[in-house]
């Protein structure tokens, strides 16, 4: 399935109009503007067009599923289905229903993302940033904290996470981490470090950190790319998801 | 440096006594209990047993180097050297100094470190955590309260990362990870989602995740795993880890 491109590519095509592209479809995958009006508008489209069984996501990664949903004829068959960039590379997939998403609705999603290769999770209620973002925004805050204070360089920022946090990262989670981190598990690590961590959360970052002279002190810290250099770095990256990838799947009986 | 696993091994031996392990060294690395009062009483002796240019760094990941070294006559190459568990498989390593620490016995650690493979980052004021377990208590936090709230499994908060957040940050740190996702950059990309993000940070996890009963909460979704259990597969991540450090060694050119 990875690796025979051809043959998916042969499946792929364009629909002439949306009415087309969505008659017969199992389920349909919304990549629009990421507006509330566009939004709305595609669903009511969408919720007329297909027939009741077909599952209708969206890719929005910041409107909730409530918003857009909530009047159409088919909403207990709306969820959003929230890809990670680049979707070929980066498997996940957050699923996020709106309080009238049926559980069928979700358990479907989440059987057809995985039979093609991506890793589908569950968001169960509302919340802004689903997941992913939130931990990632839980992290670049504290990031931006460190290196706008001058305690650490963003070069070097960049580092502690890709040679250090981000090993593990990439083929366990954070939890499962932990648990391997103290002889009794999750809760013997919490009852050792829980005192360290509740110190630090206890002085979390300043919304702040995103203001604009934060930020300028960490983009001049860190140098300007050139929107070229940036794009072939881009590329770069894109490869070596690719190659990460085909490590991770060679491994992945162990 | 990284296969040659006999040669490496016939360089170490175990000394008979802390004057004769330290007398000629270049630097010394400390590893003793995790006490104040121990790494005072180490960092005393090794300041009077080793010539004033060997460079005396502590392993602590929680004690500030001020509180151990202020004393010293050689405090000015103490330092701390933080590694990350397990050392031979993850590189990084946080140095940081007292204020009195000499900017040349940072370099001199600096090049020490980088010289035999590991990766070496500079922490440059003393601070609670360092930065990696400062990083990790940011996200840590956030997915204790995701996780104890009910938004998400553990298990699926797990896959978030390690399918998602985790793919990139193991061989791009986060920062270059949001450069590339805005085609301006870093100050493109604060200036596209940081609206977004300063919501997320002025609603930050309550030290209180990390109670009893959130804990309890967690680990009672996540399951139970046996001491044997975990240990099996703390060898299995052992494995893992050395297999991507090889395929990342493979790929560093690129």
């Amino acid at each position: 399935l990875l690796r025979d491109t051809r043959a998916s590519s042969a499946r792929v095509f364009i629909a002439p109009s949306v009415p087309e592209a969505v008659v017969d479809a199992e389920i349909v995958q919304e990549c629009i503007a990421e507006t509330l009006g566009a939004k709305r508008e595609i669903f009511a489209l969408l919720d007329q067009l297909t027939p009741p069984t077909t599952v209708l996501a969206s890719s929005t990664s910041a409107i909730q599923p409530s918003s857009f949903t909530a009047e159409l004829v088919g909403r207990a068959r709306c969820l959003v289905a929230h890809p990670v960039n680049p979707p070929h590379l980066v498997p996940l997939v957050e699923l996020c229903g709106a309080p009238w998403t049926a559980e069928e609705c979700i358990e479907r999603a989440h059987a057809i993302y995985a039979s093609v290769g991506q890793v589908p999770i569950i968001v169960r209620r509302e919340i802004e940033g689903f997941v992913l973002n939130r931990l990632q925004g839980a992290l670049l805050s504290e990031a931006l904290r460190l290196v706008g204070d001058g305690i650490v360089t963003p070069q070097d920022l960049d580092e502690t996470v890709k040679n250090g946090l981000g090993l593990r990262w990439s083929f366990m989670g954070p939890l499962e981490t932990i648990e391997l981190n103290a002889p009794g598990g999750i809760a013997d690590y919490c009852a050792r470090y829980g005192g360290f961590y509740r110190r630090v959360a206890s002085d979390p970052p300043s919304p702040k950190v995103w203001d604009q002279d934060m930020v300028t002190r960490v983009t001049t810290a860190w140098g300007r790319r050139s929107e070229q250099v940036l794009k072939d770095r881009g590329a770069w990256r894109d490869q070596r998801l690719a190659a990460l990838r085909a490590h991770l799947w060679e491994h992945r009986q162990e």
